[in-house]
């Protein structure tokens, strides 16, 4: 792995010497952990022409294989206690004879940057905006294995629970059911809070879970994902409860089925992003539902849960292959319910057999 | 409810006001929280001389009374997808004729105070500081009723636990197991990730639970909190696994415990902060454990569960009565294993009898 984390560093290095800057200050942690490897909350990582630094307040745990920070970083540990690694690097920076430091102004503070400053006068601060994030986008195969085992483990938890029996249990203990089985195969934990809604909640993005108890004739949609070796993928589907669904029921999903199938068929290396929304987004939009439909219908997937590119109509730029991400539009209808689909895909060339399905969990309608 | 909240706005209106801001911009969620009750996910709050705006990117969601705002608020739904609620309070705050806005700068990154600047060149943008996290370290009988209830619910979990079979289940099992109770109980979840920790990790602070089983003649250390209505307490125990604790075991473990008794005795309304961190540090100190020890013996809780006052060596102030604090010496040996001992107390004078201690699991070492 040293290689492939060594490699990354000279892309963003080279990114930040065009840009007139010898040194570079990654804060943000998915960041930190793209270019070192797994670090110790709050580290951060100091690029400088000499050499590069992971700089940790305390040492690294040393846990095992996968949770040790790239091995050719010199790790630096902030002396005393309570002191910011992030001021700490850029004394480092300036004492290596850098004159420009490059940081993350969206991740920084302005309390933090101001201390930064004050700590090293002498030092231009400049602004590294989103070039690791660039650098994130597009996946190697060891990365979208990682997102590839985090689906089949939520499909696997998915699947379980569907086995269960769910009238009368509440949405708060089958999300904590979902979460214990991501964690019974192999996920580090949920990629994000596990969302169960049930009727009136059911399709609702973001939905948090309550103590509302699953009924017969509900729409029952759930959401999760795991998190494996850092990478996060996420999975969506909608239930009925019950005998049969009700007419309203079928019609409705069967539209967000359409319209999700629209959008994961428009994935391909060289569309634009605001055309894969765009193919989702009108099948919902000309059967009436334009008010009720969310900001985006995907976005990118991988150390963190929600990266770019977003899947939205305003978003400029193009797929490229190789990029995870979901495609999920959704319908809730205040008081009645909803219906979600969601499916973490990567994007490859129609040679390679177009979008590669990570989520396989069956969208057919299912009555459980 | 509604009082409360205008009250606490007030009082940091009157602050504001006092450093030449007519205008504050709170965007920290647990600042907006204790200011404006329940919110959406990045909504802001803005103080403004004629009116107190709630400003969200979208609505918020009716759930029942325990998830609204404050209704004396007027919510301001940003328009369009896509921006941010500080930048669309800050053109509010112009358009009331503030010409200076107090904002968070420990909480804004440099990229959205930028933002701020340039949406309305003419306001002076000021920094509130930590204002609102000073108002909340004393907390009222409201706040503090939550956090015994959020306290009673982690005791109920882990007595729970403890009469369970442990032997051979793993520390991710057993965290997970503990937080499925804290919700059964009536948690809102966990204040905290649940750590779990065996034999060579016990003792760990913040250690993140592996899939090592629990072994006859292990240490096992728990540390958990329920979140109640948004609050946050703590608690965390140290147990010998299996027949009969050996000699070293109960030498460490009648150390720490005394440690923390004299932190929890030195917890009266007037004592300097670091004179609590002292009482308990010295115990392990002078027993020749000045290395194992970790920056700090405790802290405050409340909407969030590491808040001020820090129980460190180097922190300035005095306990106030009606302050939540953690009091949480350990020792953690490497290779072997430690013990770490932590309640959620309250501040409270002598004539009311004292600290009050929140979290009433036994402190006796128990061999499970």
């Amino acid at each position: 792995m040293s290689e492939v984390y060594a490699l990354r560093r000279t892309r963003l290095r080279e990114c930040c010497n065009a840009g007139g800057s010898a040194a570079a200050l990654v804060t943000r942690p998915a960041n930190v952990r793209y270019l070192a490897g797994p670090a110790p909350e709050g580290a951060v990582l100091l690029l400088s022409p000499a050499e590069d630094f992971l700089v940790c307040a305390g040492l690294p745990d040393d846990r095992g294989e996968q949770s040790r920070p790239d091995e050719a970083l010199r790790v630096h540990v902030v002396p005393g206690t309570g002191g910011d690694p992030a001021v700490e690097a850029a004394g480092l920076a300036a004492a290596g004879d850098a004159d420009s430091l490059a940081v993350e102004e969206h991740h920084l503070t302005v309390t933090r940057h101001r201390a930064l400053r004050s700590v090293v006068p002498g030092l231009r601060l400049a602004n590294v905006g989103g070039a690791v994030e660039q650098l994130r986008v597009v996946k190697d195969e060891e990365e979208i294995s990682c997102l590839r085992i985090g689906a089949e483990i939520a499909d696997q938890a998915l699947g379980e629970l569907l086995e269960s029996i769910l009238v009368g249990r509440t949405e708060r203990h089958l999300a904590l059911e979902l979460e214990r089985r991501l964690v019974d195969h192999g996920a580090d934990g949920p990629a994000f809070a596990t969302s169960v809604a049930t009727g009136p909640n059911a399709g609702r993005p973001g939905h948090r879970p309550t103590d509302r108890r699953v009924e017969e004739g509900d729409f029952l949609s759930v959401c999760l994902g795991a998190a494996y070796r850092g990478y996060r993928c996420e999975i969506g589907r909608t239930f009925v409860i019950g005998t049969a669904p009700a007419d309203w029921q079928i019609e409705l999903y069967d539209l967000v089925f359409t319209a999700q199938r629209a959008g994961r068929e428009s994935l391909v290396p060289g569309a634009a992003c605001r055309d894969v929304d765009r193919a989702a987004r009108q099948v919902l939009d000309s059967a009436g539902y334009a008010a009720a439909l969310p900001a985006l219908t995907g976005h990118g997937v991988g150390l963190e849960i929600d990266e770019d590119p977003q899947l939205t109509p305003g978003t400029m730029g193009k797929l490229d292959a190789c990029v995870p991400v979901t495609v999920e539009p959704g319908v809730h209808l205040p008081g009645r319910g909803g219906v979600r689909i969601d499916d973490t895909l990567v994007v490859r060339p129609e040679a390679d057999g177009g979008p590669e399905l990570l989520t396989i969990t069956t969208k057919e309608l299912l009555a459980l």
